[in-house]
């Protein structure tokens, strides 16, 4: 049952009826960017007060600081806004109805940020927020901001969480503000939800959707999170993998041996866990060697192929900045990530370089994530990698195995796995996907990088599977963002950029 | 050309003419125990203020301090010592010339010891001995030193050194004292080295051989270090594996990656090293299947052969107090390390456990020591393993690698070797071996525990190789004595039947 929206009388004007379509852009784009160039100063002296506030998810009272300043933002424009409390950092929930809409936005982004590590960012702390007249790494300078005029774009703003997830927060009101100004309306009502416990894996995502069902319903979910495409063209991912990980143990002696007086008499734990690591996938094709690894994914539409296949390829500029020489497997794509991964995330055992020891290992650990794709069950596919571990001849166990155990197991493994969460896909053939697709191209006038699947994962799969909402990904940031690392930035051109693709997505009606 | 020995006069009387051998052990050994029962005390509290002085290798001064000491014990025995300088810890050499002696012995043994973690050691300090009531494992108390009468054999001394290296230097001296006290000479001359860096990997001793050859030749090196039989046999080895490592890193992209977004597309260095690993070694047979590798293996002789059959199989205990379900390969036994050997003794990637982060690791890295038997050259065998990795498609680099040449090579192993050393072996067969073993049975009575090679690794090759003198192992010390570890101590009854040995070790003419 659809519940009734608060519809909230839009005060904007209702002038420019037919705007006519210019060969590029729209003219409700070309009103964005007129407000938005003659208001560069404000937007961005709003979002660095925003960035001044530490926002570290662990630190409450910081998160509380940040959730106030956020209703203040929203209710200034005339959003009806309210706190969702779940004891840790509070939902900030608001609505704004539009007259005549009939369909509704629900736009997902966070306020919290990642822990920081002060000694590691360059020429200033992280909550105070500085401009460059370009990337750190180019060797750009701190700059003051300029007193009026329009900003370089390529000018980059350094703060925590000026990419992850502030910036958005702030293009989503700039462009109801650009609107506003150009006496434009949404398409459709627009309703917010910004959470304070992303980084910390959005622990209570599930029980705030299960909740507060009825005011998070939509037709359309738009998480602004994540970075866009290095070409810059305005992207769109349609779903995200799932994960989950596992921690795979393997013994030998009970502790450490001369390796001279016992070495291959005991068994060798890190021989063991390589030798079992290297039965999980085909050397050459990169296929995990896992039964039924691949059996619940989905094919894609000819759509989402054509979407793919119509990306931009920068796969050689990656490689050579990456120094990768080949990818894992020959002929693969960077972009196409549609498929479920096995990751080797940690390998240790015992100890190597200045600190080894002529020891045999008493037990060697792998750290394990699987990336799932839409339909995989992650319970089901850890039970899939489970049973190949035991195909290799090991008994696996669920708790730290005791004496008594390692004496009768020859091959004994450990298996301890972390919670996960499932993939998330919006089929980019449904209506509301094809609008939001027509509404983006034909208001900023540029063809769209469409994704069906983000290679990381979101959990937003909360929107989809239990609400049933439709939802998709509008990140805007740039990809060189330095992301939950030290000197995080933003680059203003994709703000501005930002902006107006956001404005494009709120007019879809 | 042999130098000339000088002939120290034998204090001691001249008694006992032809003993008579009892069924059990020899008139001589007898006349030691007995010398020995009642200079129980005597002998602990020489033992024990010589194990009050730190030893620890890297201090310089207390190390001089302990070789100050050990020069006051032997002059006190009537043996002429020196000091051999290294610029580092001293070598304490001494001789003993015994009139009428045609064959000389070389006493080796060291006088330093491996760090001490104090935080470790239980109830008392590392080099503040105490005696306990048995095995700290067991529950046992730290007693008084009885004020007379004998000792139970099974107490224990803890300390730093008890047994490695200190208590056999002490039973080297209690067992001259007691042939002394008894009217008897050895059965040849006596020259002694004590070493003061051996657990520093011995850095000076082919030095020392090669400068002080005319002093250290011998027709016979016995060194008395490590552990002697768990079956509480005496025990000779003649030989020792060599040793040489090496530590391989492999490489993904130039900086870790998020699992997610580069995950299966970017080259997981983890699992490139797993599946290098796995290719060294058959799981079934633990046989290494680097190429060559066993081909310079030399034979044992029938006699070698039969000594191995003979001695004492507690591979079942040693499996259950260890856990191991299985030995690494099907069948075979703990004591028959003749064979070279390959240990993956240390494996990092990236984080693991809390730590774990959802990335691509930039790089993986395993240590790994290869055990040499007599006659295979470490840098031949350090050659094949590398051939096999090269044979594995990877290109093979002895400097880190930098980013171009990150770039050019999708296999790239980046190759550091340590100085390793050569295993040594003396003939079992040879007269001198002979006469020791029927030395060391006819006077205690007892068969021998005879390895043709010890698995662990002592660089006694200077001697064998470098001076060309038969060198045997004769260890005195408990197998569990937790050597290099905290807790290191020794069992008073391998003390006792230490001295036993070594003086029959002497008698050999």
């Amino acid at each position: 049952m659809r519940p009734v929206l608060l519809i909230w009388l839009w005060l904007g004007g209702l002038a420019i009826a037919c705007p006519s379509q210019t060969a590029a852009q729209s003219q409700e784009v070309i009103a964005v960017r007129d407000y938005r160039s003659t208001h560069e100063r404000e937007i961005v002296v709003e979002l660095i007060d925003f960035l001044r506030l530490p926002n570290v998810t662990a630190n409450l009272g910081d998160i509380r600081r940040n959730a106030a300043a956020l209703v203040e933002m929203m209710e200034r424009r005339g959003i009806e806004t309210r706190l969702l409390e779940t004891g840790g950092p509070p939902y900030v929930y608001g609505e704004l109805g539009v007259l005549g809409a009939e369909r509704t936005i629900l736009f997902y982004a966070h306020y919290d940020g990642q822990p920081v590590d002060s000694s590691r960012w360059q020429g200033h702390m992280p909550f105070d927020p500085v401009l460059r007249d370009g990337a750190l790494e180019s060797g750009a300078k701190i700059v003051d901001l300029p007193a009026s005029g329009e900003f370089d774009p390529d000018f980059r703003l350094y703060a925590r969480s000026a990419s992850d997830d502030k910036s958005p927060i702030l293009a989503v009101m700039a462009a109801l503000d650009a609107l506003r100004a150009a006496g434009l309306r949404p398409g459709a009502n627009l309703k917010f939800i910004f959470e304070g416990d992303e980084e910390a894996g959005s622990p209570n995502l599930g029980r705030v959707v299960r909740e507060h069902g009825d005011l998070l319903t939509a037709d359309l979910v738009l998480a602004a999170d994540g970075p866009s495409d290095p070409s810059g063209l305005p992207t769109l991912y349609f779903g995200a993998r799932g994960i989950v990980s596992l921690q795979v143990t393997v013994y030998g002696p009970l502790r450490p041996l001369h390796s001279g007086h016992y070495g291959n008499w005991a068994p060798n734990p890190a021989m063991r866990l390589a030798q079992l690591l290297a039965t999980l996938k085909d050397p050459a094709s990169g296929r995990v060697l896992v039964e039924g690894f691949y059996d619940d994914v989905i094919p894609l539409s000819e759509f989402e192929r054509a979407a793919i296949e119509a990306a931009p390829n920068d796969d050689r500029e990656q490689m050579f900045a990456l120094a990768i020489a080949e990818p894992e497997a020959e002929g693969s794509r960077l972009m196409l990530i549609n498929q479920p991964s096995l990751n080797v995330r940690g390998l240790r055992s015992a100890w190597v370089g200045d600190e080894a020891r002529t020891i045999v290992p008493d037990l060697a650990v792998a750290d394990i994530d699987l990336r799932l794709v839409k339909d995989i069950d992650p319970k089901t596919q850890i039970d899939r990698v489970i049973a190949h571990i035991e195909k290799q001849g090991y008994h696996v166990v669920w708790n730290e195995p005791d004496t008594e155990t390692r004496r009768g197991h020859a091959r004994l493994a450990y298996v301890q796995t972390a919670d996960g969460y499932p993939a998330f896909r919006t089929s980019m053939d449904l209506p509301i996907s094809r609008a939001l697709i027509e509404a983006v191209e034909h208001h900023t006038g540029r063809s769209t990088v469409k994704l069906p699947t983000l290679g990381g994962s979101v959990p937003l799969y909360q929107f989809t599977d239990v609400l049933g909402v439709p939802t998709v990904g509008i990140p805007i940031v740039n990809y060189d963002n330095n992301q939950h690392s030290p000197n995080e930035n933003l680059r203003l051109g994709n703000l501005w950029s930002g902006i107006e693709v956001l404005a494009s997505a709120m007019l879809l009606h």
